[in-house]
């Protein structure tokens, strides 16, 4: 693959210094950049490799082009358009559609003829696949699920009777979508199993990560809004809905019937306890525990940032002793 | 599916006031149900619901009964008598049984004609599968696995050599049993790996969340007691022992050789380190860290609740400072 | 598999106290071990065991021999001697080579004919598979990876195209290299995909425990290096560099562009912030949260200990009010 500056400035919405027909061929850092590359700098940590860099080609943003050795594509958003270029550059490999012969498909399933099914798929009955749609290898689609056009399974996902996703989404291997929910009831000292009869709705360009796990609604739906991206590794409970846009990092875990709002940002390791709700807008740093419905936007927290273990030692110790500490105090005052 | 509410009232042990000869089709939250819905009033905070439903009658207790504008069963634990109603109601969708073609069979495995091996499974040798059992697509049963009668296992299920899985075990999506614990010695700095020749033991009525994995034992086994619940994505170490009835949420990790007892209740994201014994009865609130043995029933905690990222600045600072500031306090007063 | 007492002590390099035509045939506890099994003794905790073993000899320190009711193989490291005889007395059951009917391997891939190939596995186009490499059931292997001599893919394994992998890995089931790392850029208010191109570099003598993920790179690539050791459920994300022999335990979490050095300790549920750079020989405690660089070698935390809920609350209810607390100190001192 192979583009001439102009056409990628073009197609970016980047304003180009010169170099309208030099030729670019692949991305990669101002570091490790060569001959026929293209770089970008959008983060300034990186500013300092600026000047050295042997790429042909940079995106950057109108305040670093002055810096700029080499060909400069000025835009608002380098980062969007870097995404842009690699998506250009590096289109995905696709096979050919049609279904794998090992594959095992209903015969009352509707496979679009452009949707591909891999090796040793299974297929159940009453499922609807739309165009080019691809289906990795080894996935299990249970009956009556939906999958929309344009959406990618990487191989041995798993998705449960009844769940619906949307146009263009992806996701990734290992992902679990319609597990029953965590429904137990107490009765004598044992638990009883309540059954999961929601399902799992998903929305258009939803990503999800490898090894994350979807679970169906106990009586109403799981909802993912659309635009959400999840990460590796993270558990959604039942009847969790998701506003669009919103982005969760790896390993978090929200319980059941959490409502998250849109364009909300949950970090890595973050826990939300059942049943509350989160604002638009809200941000909540690594590894918090939200105990309480969020109602305002703005970014919250509970992590603690390691250190020494000497010196971490000495705090605990302290707060063990603060509650008498602060009741001595006041007494002393009084 | 349908019955009469005097049958539903029966079933569940419910005393019904009015409309015997009702029929019920289906279950709803009181919000959404319409006519044919049976709903249920388990949680005070749902009570708002009541006066307006449309369900045409409520599963509840005594004492809300008074204020149920359609039919009543009136029983001792709504919730309980719903998850009976919801079972009765939704009956799982059984397959065929047999053995599906493009199933792997070792011969000198054991499969009950009742039991149901799905497309693309894998069952080596000296495998025993109990009656009724069923096994979706794409599970991989080691050698020498033992899988009781009425069990499910969900499509793509690993089950290593040598596990034995009691009655009625219900294994989501992803689970990953007898996987080789965690064992490696240091040697000249390097690690060389410990073999991991115990097994893994389930009892009867444990259900098992999607891409949560119970490893084999160093030594002995690893031990699940009857009627545990396990929520999705948990890491159960090698030599962990469980006892009957006790219930784990999601994204826990329990660490090698911790004895659990019987009827405890652990949170979501709890870690327990290495080698602890936690007592019967004893709730572990979320996120918290068990660090040493507990030896008493009761709640305990060490999960942080989070703030605005502001506030919580302030009292991480606060508590940076606090060794030296108590130590000066008690200087000043000397 | 029976060894004598003699030929033991030479493979382990263990001082043997008599006994030296005397059969071994498996390994225990010292508790549970009866005749013709050898157990150890290498944690001062299980000293307390020593006097009763039924044992029929046991592996231990200089410094314990001396209360060793039976035969003793004497030895600097009695848990690397223990791994060491096990592997001698339990060697894994290796399938026959070749390739399983049902596997669809591509025309174009190079599988060595000493490696085996399991059932509906799937190998793409491009693969390169050495020499006594077992492949489980059920894994997909994507275009142009390289598995390397005497690695072993257990079950239900994914492995996106490009990634290598050295010699004698071993990879559980449920594990994904390569996925695409959580990159993604900012646009009106959405998200958009950016593209994943590097891939996923593995050493020799890796271990990855069940359900861990190891996400591919951005632009360069992700890589774990010689002899590290990854237990279950853990997340790796995009370009992570992780330095020879260093250990990471179950549920922990490392960001995008992390760089840990060699001969670190990662516990449990620990998570690290992106871009870090943690240096070699570094420890980090259970849950800890690392969210600066680590510079120098040493043990660092942040994680706290659960203990009973009301005396959390008054912790938790203190620290509240410590900073104006703090603060009203002050201000009565001046």
């Amino acid at each position: 693959m192979a583009i001439t500056l102009a056409e990628l400035a073009e197609h970016v919405g980047a304003k180009l210094s010169g170099g309208h027909d030099t030729t670019i061929t692949g991305v990669a850092t101002l570091q490790s950049a060569g001959s026929g590359d293209i770089s970008f700098l959008a983060n300034s940590q990186y500013r300092k490799y600026l000047a050295d860099t042997k790429a042909t080609a940079v995106l950057l943003s109108e305040q670093d082009s002055e810096h700029c050795p080499v060909h400069a594509l000025v835009c608002r958003n380098p980062y969007l358009a870097y995404a842009q270029t690699a998506a250009l550059l590096y289109p995905e490999v696709s096979g050919s559609s049609g279904c794998h012969d090992t594959a095992v498909i209903a015969d009352d399933s509707v496979v679009d003829k452009t949707a591909s099914i891999g090796a040793h798929c299974v297929i159940e009955s009453g499922v609807t696949i739309g165009a080019n749609v691809t289906i990795g290898a080894g996935c299990v689609i249970g009956r009556d699920v939906t999958i929309s056009a344009n959406s990618q399974l990487k191989p041995n996902v798993t998705i449960y009777h009844g769940a619906k996703l949307g146009q263009r989404c992806i996701m990734h291997s290992g992902v679990v979508i319609g597990a029953d929910g965590f429904g137990i009831a107490p009765a004598e000292g044992a638990w009883i199993k309540v059954p999961q009869i929601g399902s799992v709705v998903i929305g258009d360009d939803v990503e999800i990560g490898a090894n994350t796990t979807i679970d169906r609604g106990a009586l109403e739906n799981t909802v993912i809004g659309n635009g959400v991206k999840l990460d590796n590794q993270i558990q959604i409970a039942h009847n969790v809905r998701i506003g669009d846009h919103t982005v969760i990092a790896a390993c978090a875990g929200i319980s059941g019937s959490v409502t998250i709002g849109r364009h909300c940002m949950i970090a890595g390791g973050v826990g939300v306890a059942g049943h509350l709700e989160i604002a638009d807008g809200v941000t909540v740093t690594g590894m918090s525990m939200v105990t309480k419905s969020i109602r305002e936007a703005g970014v919250y927290s509970s992590g603690w940032g390691a250190q020494s273990q000497a010196s971490w030692h000495r705090q605990v110790a302290a707060l063990r002793r603060l509650p008498k500490f602060m009741q001595k105090f006041r007494l002393d005052k009084s």
